[in-house]
């Protein structure tokens, strides 16, 4: 079968022929519908991140299953589903609670999941080690659950964390609408009542953040304005979360600046920034941090609101043999939405 | 000033002129500009709840400020506000918290509010005890702004206590679409993406619900029919949360039939029903409770949902004058939405 | 090998041979370090629960890894575990968050659990169905462990609930201190700094509870008296946890009466009493409800607090052979704390 | 009366003769009974913190209702209270729910409290301007109680918000064992059953760490062979809380080095250290933090634990005139335990 192949460090993606899995005991092996392109694999082709060479990529994955392993029940052959991305041990507390993303384990696991480390789903099928890692999908098709197993899980995870800050009556900054930013927007406003002010550089993301449902949109290109437009719309009580999706220094800069007392600032974005924290660097309360994707019970909300029209993906969907191609756009921002590749 | 008097147990009501307050130290003096008219209020009237005879009815008060009290800060004449309407002690645990509706010292201060035994907002001018129980409105109305400090805000609280459970893929089921009901729908439906069945035996309040935010609405008019088609949206899971804003018997014995396991079940309607509990007669981890009202600060969420267009009650206005006839209409159930008093 | 079996309702349980099971893929072969001695197991024999006749006995069990079927990693050969008691279908939401105690589809299982319709521990060799029902001990002894999988996780879950409760200054009323009661006194010293009031007829436990942790206790043989003294204790405030460990008439009756407002009263005693539940009939706020068994990963925080000695189950062992003998002693009353059978 | 007064930056504290104050309405006068002595009063005295000169240090205070300004209700004369610190607008959301140490209005307020830009308590009397800052004592001697109002409030607040991670298994890490760090490992040992490793550099204080309830201590006066043996007791997992109660750059850079994913990193000392926080610079899912003292309800928590006696704070009491002294003896960290200044 067809695959998308991670080749190294500074080296160009391959489509390869590779043999199609064959699952063992408790494995399951998944057609693939649809496999998210997502910014982080450019990190993963640009950056010494320790990940081994040769795999698969490709981590936002859905499709249907093919076959399924001995001993596992609970699904069966031609159930539409996607596949929960951050592996971890499966027996440690936090994956017990479904949280792989926080599995204490993962250092020595050495694979982060199927596209990052191991074999992932841009291919025709892709093999998930075990049946806890799939989210049943009903209704919703592959191609379009695909990205939602990142795009939107990221987002929803953080912001789930926060929700009880978002009472009426307070206010959420979010720092760019892209591929996340747009799933954020959306997830805010069916989740809470706390007014959401979108920043972005780009009009037509800004115009985007409207229609999904900003009460306030902020153009960011010049930081200095975009910061005292911000304050006046949150007045003295600050915001009570920002939500900063670029994480590049500007949208750290004017984050920090924004904050109110007893609230949250959040990083998703691996855009570089740095804030020299220190007693007095962000008001009292606040809590800064950078969570990680999120939880196998998360992916199965994010999966209901996407079925039930809460919430939906902006997407463009290619054919696998593009995927060069398609990560040089992403590179150069030419992506309207969220890509995904269709094999 | 003129004042809607209390008489006594099944004695009417009466419009007598009463003298118009005057503030002391760190009390203020509220010019009314509406008073929201409630079904409770018919049960002081009928039942023996322990109340001493008169006093001004009127417990859903929003208005001006006319005069400050020696000693209170942070108000100004003319400032519009809402009345908070539990009254506790002001010192125990819970009223620290703003929680006054759970007040420890509640059953030795005898009187539960303004309305409640002290003088409530049935009138010109309304005196209120601490500058603590008042929130600024802002840009609402006071008329806007009466009836939610209790329709409104009693399904609040009750919401937010069930809101972890309202995740994506979960069901919630309202019994009743009036007063409580109808703010309900709204509240759920921006706080949550629980999928929402509102019930209730007149067809023109399911139109409003679907209007209003609910995803499915189903005729209770024939009980049994009712929980087939219930149990039919929720399958094997079963309701997250059965909030019954009606409390008679039926409601009661649906409500019990359609909830899942790890569930809330939450009893906010004064119809008289009851539920025989022993183990095994709920799901295992469902929760039955009866809140009661909300908090200061759940007052301060709600005006403020309000304040930016997320909720409205729907309300029809009358004057001052008119209270006996109004108490007629409400317990003959002709009055759409909420009534509110106009002085 | 040897196991205790249930022979239908009515019927005495027998000492049978039987076949040593053989683990599938995925399952897992545990060699019985101890099992668990559960007044429930008298109701299973008593009353029509729905179970299918011919299953060992056993859901309070520990011991060592004999044998992994195909697939499961993570765990070894001679691996000292827990066995997790109540068996969900592993998929569903709950069952992802680990609590199986709740899982949605346990009406259409069929199966409680092993030693609940499918086979337990009272035997020599156990087959768990999958890994993720395992708890490593380290270096906690099974005999010492196997009780604490129901006799502590049951409190435990119970109290983890209402922790948010249970501030300085508050009081909770522990009802009964057996099996579950003196495991429940030991969390809630552990746990928080609430007043206990342990509360049983026998005066032997009540010296027992204060060695625990319980700063009063008062016997309830005389339930008029006891709620005096209890009233006298908790104040205007009332308690916020009322803890039914026993679960008859008195003990119901007796709860509903000194609990106050914003609380909770879990019954997790199957004594069989009633409540007439009705707005008015509990303290405003208060949650009532009936908690089941608890969650996986709330099973490895029990067993770690006891491998750090905070919590131990008082335990008297026995032979597998006498298992009949044992029943026959707990249902007289006659054991003094946890009844563990040794294979 | 006698009065220590803070005549600014840089210059000594003087004991002068003022006017005893007169409660307006509203108002409160407390006979003071003790006055803890705290090291961010040195911070106070020797950095430019925008206070305006003149006014009586004092912020951890308690003693007796001396007299009721009129409208207070609720309090007697001879009432022994403790008094609550931060005093926020009273008016804004975060004060309604108590937590005036996080008042929204803060900024334009331009007083911390009394001993902080307003007159404190060490003088003979104290106004307080609200008795909703005043927390009843009963049986606790003000001596005793005055240090809690920050020394255990502070830690105990930012406990609270870290006690849903510390569950059994999990591991807490306090750095420092003076004013604050005594009452963190008194406060974490009686509020979870978390392990706990107390550092310091002072072998004395580390024995007091272990009798007041750590499990493990470690002397971090080298701070390399520190990091290697608490992440030799914490394992894979890491610390789920490092409470910096030192702030120095050394307890930062250890600080950083122990935690696990999905922790706390909660930074109470002011000891001026920082950290360059980036993706990657923090565990995935750990919140970095710097709370701010504790709310109005939890410092009746505290009260009420130290009433029980699960908690006490260490003192050492000197007569008001010595204030000069005893700052420079806490300055040269000679003062053991908490000094306490008695009028």
């Amino acid at each position: 079968m067809k695959a998308v192949r991670f080749n190294g460090v500074g080296k160009p993606v391959s489509i390869d022929e590779v043999a199609r899995p064959k699952p063992g005991p408790g494995q399951v092996l998944i057609r693939i519908g649809g496999a998210g392109v997502c910014h982080s694999d450019l990190h993963v082709m640009e950056e010494e991140l320790g990940f081994q060479t040769g795999f698969t990529l490709g981590h936002e994955n859905a499709g249907w299953i093919a076959e399924l392993g001995q001993g596992v029940s609970g699904f069966k052959e031609g159930d539409a589903v996607a596949v929960y991305g951050p592996w971890g041990c499966g027996h440690c507390h936090a994956c017990q609670l479904s949280m792989e993303n926080y599995c204490e384990n993962a250092a020595s696991i050495g694979v982060s999941g199927g596209g990052l480390g191991a074999d992932g789903g841009m291919a025709e099928f892709m093999l998930v080690p075990a049946a806890r890692l799939l989210v049943p999908l009903g209704t919703l098709e592959p191609r379009l659950a695909a990205p939602l197993s990142d795009a939107a899980l990221t987002p929803y995870h953080a912001i789930k964390r926060a929700l009880p800050l978002l009472t009426g009556d307070t206010t959420v900054v979010v720092l760019g609408v892209g591929g996340l930013g747009h799933m954020a927007v959306q997830l805010l406003r069916v989740l809470s009542t706390a007014r959401i002010i979108a920043d972005d550089v780009d009009e037509a993301k800004l115009r985007q953040a409207k229609q999904l449902g900003a009460d306030h949109t902020v153009n960011t290109r010049d930081v200095e304005a975009a910061t005292v437009a911000i304050r006046d719309i949150v007045g003295p009580r600050g915001a009570v979360l920002v939500l900063d999706c670029v994480g590049i220094q500007p949208t750290f800069d004017l984050g920090g600046r924004v904050l109110g007392r007893d609230s949250r600032w959040t990083i998703v974005g691996l855009g570089g920034g740095h804030h020299d924290f220190h007693f007095g660097s962000t008001p009292y309360g606040c809590e800064m941090c950078t969570p990680y994707w999120g939880g196998r019970a998360e992916l199965m909300e994010v999966i209901a609101m996407a079925r039930d029209g809460r919430i939906h993906a902006h997407t463009t969907e290619f054919p696998l043999e593009q995927a060069a191609d398609v990560y040089a756009q992403l590179k150069a921002g030419k992506i309207a939405g969220r890509a995904v590749l269709i094999p």
